[in-house]
């Protein structure tokens, strides 16, 4: 029985991206949209080998700055999502409901967390007496649910996903705006230095808050249609929080006073939809070298050299996952097939090659071959691997630097925004009064005020884009998901 | 303001474990029982350091005997559940329904997954198509819901669980068969060789199979109590499944066949209860050494000592996990606080001792104290690295060997059971037609058959204990949660 070829990837990233975007889903096999409830995917190997590496990037630095693991009930009860007014108007529409258990009937609906705030902090309220016990920092890995009503979009919107939420308690509201300072840095140190995605954190305007929260900063991630992504964010809570849940602590004085809480919560699996679309090309996948699912490949192109391809695996798998593909396709399909896979290394083992003591490395970062000499393997292997991810940064942070645009009016941020860029502009207010401004952007151009950057909070920046008023702020503009 | 002293656990584990297993979650910081839904569990970052370690070595054997990771959606549609009528009828009365998003009813209520066969086998349908697929091995990480008519005990039985599910796919009855050996290989290189617990795997009796199963085997672990807790089972999935999903394959001579099923389920949390119950004795916990959330704590007795314990931590890091205590305790209260804690090796600098070069090493395997040299303490506590988890494993094993008791009849079935012991006895069968005989045993000693050992299957083995006929089989009896 003959095999049909592997289909590869046809579209264009850049040309169309919302196809080839699917295509990569698809034909890497990382999720599969056909399970029979709207919205939901099966998250398939190739995905969760890489999203399980991010977890563990992710835990790893939360602990080493004092967070501790726990796991929180999935679900909670409405009267828990009640207790903060703007909360529960923010996330009702947005809630799956549990009404029955068997053939019982609740008496009141219990709602799949979309988020868990008001699950740990009636915890917090038990668990903290004294000043001693702050700051109190814990997370959990866990699957969230909104029933979205926009169209969904695989790994980019789903009605579940997977993320971590970090929940801080503090004793004084300039230690929590220190968390929030090292929530920002912890998503440098993961989100762009190991998983090689810039972004930029903006402060949100005012009326694009989480629900219930004073401040919200979060880090937008580009795609190459222009649009953002909100990656991780990260949140100063209103102290109408720990008032409503009753979070306070004696001071030492021995006087009762409301903590201050803050959250942070990168979204894995939106994460991980920013590392295909960021580092992916027309040939595939690309995976930064510490998240691959796979590091090397070794291709034994005739069966003479497979004694040899397991004597490199031995030599490899002490500091890389191998694998050899001895499966029955042509090599030329088996070199596309890892390509698009987007494995950092491949070794060709060919038999001329061999003869003189020589083998094929292919590396997905700069898609090049090199023949190097068989004794050189794992130096030369443990060279690309230093190399490879700092590759992909560059060539990410390249893309992105060239993608923001000063504008001076209406017509300018149409015309930037048209071309896939960022527009940044003067803008009046980020406070309620800003939002009629901001409503004539999104009417007239279709895209939002994303917010401003923390280090120009107060810069001189003219007049307003819109209204024509001082501008106290510099805001950025773009299109988004 | 004076601290108060840290309650530490009162209840004797043998004369009442329900009581002491009780004050060990709450006082060990574990598990919150306060959280507002029945039989829901807040699980703490003691007992979620631990049972992450515990994810990693099952997922690591897992995939070691390639089986690959994935997740699947929580929510599975209420048709799926009815496709195959003996699972449905198992599930139906403890599933927690979903009925509304927002404010929207849904047509059809949708379950949050008791277990999710009915998810995975409808993808299973997709994505096989021949030979060349088989054995198709996924696993995946997740929690599961299941709404409980019986009470709930914290870990050993919630409404909310933490699991890992393994369902494969193969060509042959005999493949299957394969796996479900290859899984019961699996829990003993895992729940016996590194968390260190005995158990004994019974083949259920038909009445007892999991819901669809052809057959099922189950690995029970014992209470001090004398009560089993079931830990993982397997189960041949019956061919009624593929059959109503759709499940098949091209063998070689391009024939449609319907696959074999199976499917492996070690419940993480539940199994975390075990290893609480098995190696926790009247001073609180004691954790394997590869699963323990904190292998080593030093406690300095004087400040002047500080330096030294800093010294000792970066010696020690390089191989075990390691903490100092610095809080404002005495230090007995500190030996008695890690001592419950179940933190394996705690090393305590005294000022005389230190004179001296010398130090204190305790070690929670055999409970015993030991001065060192200073300069000794890589090698102590590397050789206390290895010998630990044997020591508990030595003690547990003793434990458990004594626990099963030969009986003739209902009597001394009975003795047994009060004696907190296995009983083992002749019976008729395990098929249908032997359920009667147990429901008297049930009746009459509260105690369930449990069921047989695979390798006595088939062993002449007298009169069944309560018809009299012949027996055809050894069985076990034990009450159980």
């Amino acid at each position: 029985m003959a095999k049909k070829s592997e289909e590869g990837i046809t579209a264009k990233k850049e040309e169309n991206f919302s196809e080839w975007f699917t295509q990569i889903l698809q034909r890497c096999e990382l999720t599969d949209i056909r399970y029979n409830i709207k919205g939901f995917l099966v998250h398939r190997p190739w995905a969760v080998l890489t999203m399980e590496k991010m977890y563990k990037f992710f835990e790893e630095t939360l602990q080493k700055k004092a967070h501790n693991p726990c796991w929180f009930p999935t679900l909670i009860p409405e009267e828990n999502l009640e207790k903060e007014s703007s909360h529960i108007g923010g996330f009702t529409p947005s809630v799956f409901w549990v009404t029955k258990g068997g053939k019982t009937n609740f008496q009141k609906k219990i709602a799949l967390r979309p988020t868990s705030e008001t699950a740990f902090y009636q915890m917090f309220a038990l668990w903290i007496r004294s000043h001693n016990d702050l700051p109190f920092k814990i997370y959990q890995r866990a699957n969230i649910f909104r029933y979205e009503t926009k169209a969904t979009r695989p790994l980019l919107r789903d009605r579940e996903f997977y993320w971590i939420e970090a929940h801080c308690v503090h004793a004084t509201e300039k230690d929590a705006f220190n968390q929030v300072q090292e929530d920002m840095q912890t998503t440098k140190e993961v989100m762009h230095d190991i998983f090689g995605l810039p972004f930029i954190f903006f402060e949100r305007p005012s009326w694009d808050k989480f629900p219930g929260a004073s401040r919200t900063f979060a880090a937008d991630a580009l795609n190459p249609d222009g649009k953002l992504v909100q990656q991780p964010s990260t949140h100063m809570i209103s102290q109408k929080f720990s008032k409503a849940f009753d979070v306070k602590f004696k001071d030492k004085n021995g006087k009762e006073k409301y903590a201050y809480i803050t959250c942070y919560g990168p979204a894995i699996s939106r994460i991980f939809a920013s590392v295909i679309i960021t580092h992916g090309d027309d040939k595939g996948l690309r995976f930064p070298w510490e998240i691959a699912p796979l590091q090397v490949t070794i291709i034994p192109i005739d069966k003479k050299l497979n004694k040899k391809a397991e004597e490199l695996k031995n030599q490899i798998k002490k500091f890389a996952t191998v694998k050899i593909d001895y499966s029955d396709k042509r090599p030329g399909e088996k070199f596309n097939h890892w390509e698009m896979k987007g494995v950092p290394v491949r070794i060709d083992l060919g038999l001329k090659d061999s003869q003189k003591k020589k083998l094929t490395i292919f590396r997905r970062d700069l898609n090049k071959k090199e023949i190097i000499s068989e004794k050189d393997t794992t130096k030369t292997i443990q060279k690309i691997s230093k190399e490879f991810t700092k590759n992909l940064i560059k060539q990410a942070d390249k893309v992105f630097e060239g993608r923001i645009k000063g504008t001076k009016n209406l017509k300018e941020i149409k015309s930037a925004i048209k071309q896939g860029t960022i527009a940044q502009c003067g803008f009046c207010s980020v406070e309620k009064d800003g939002e009629k401004c901001a409503e004539v952007i999104e009417k007239h151009v279709g895209a939002e005020v994303r917010g401003t950057k923390l280090d120009e909070k107060n810069k001189n920046s003219g007049k307003c884009v819109i209204c024509r008023k001082k501008a106290n702020h510099i805001v950025y503009i773009a299109k988004s998901y």
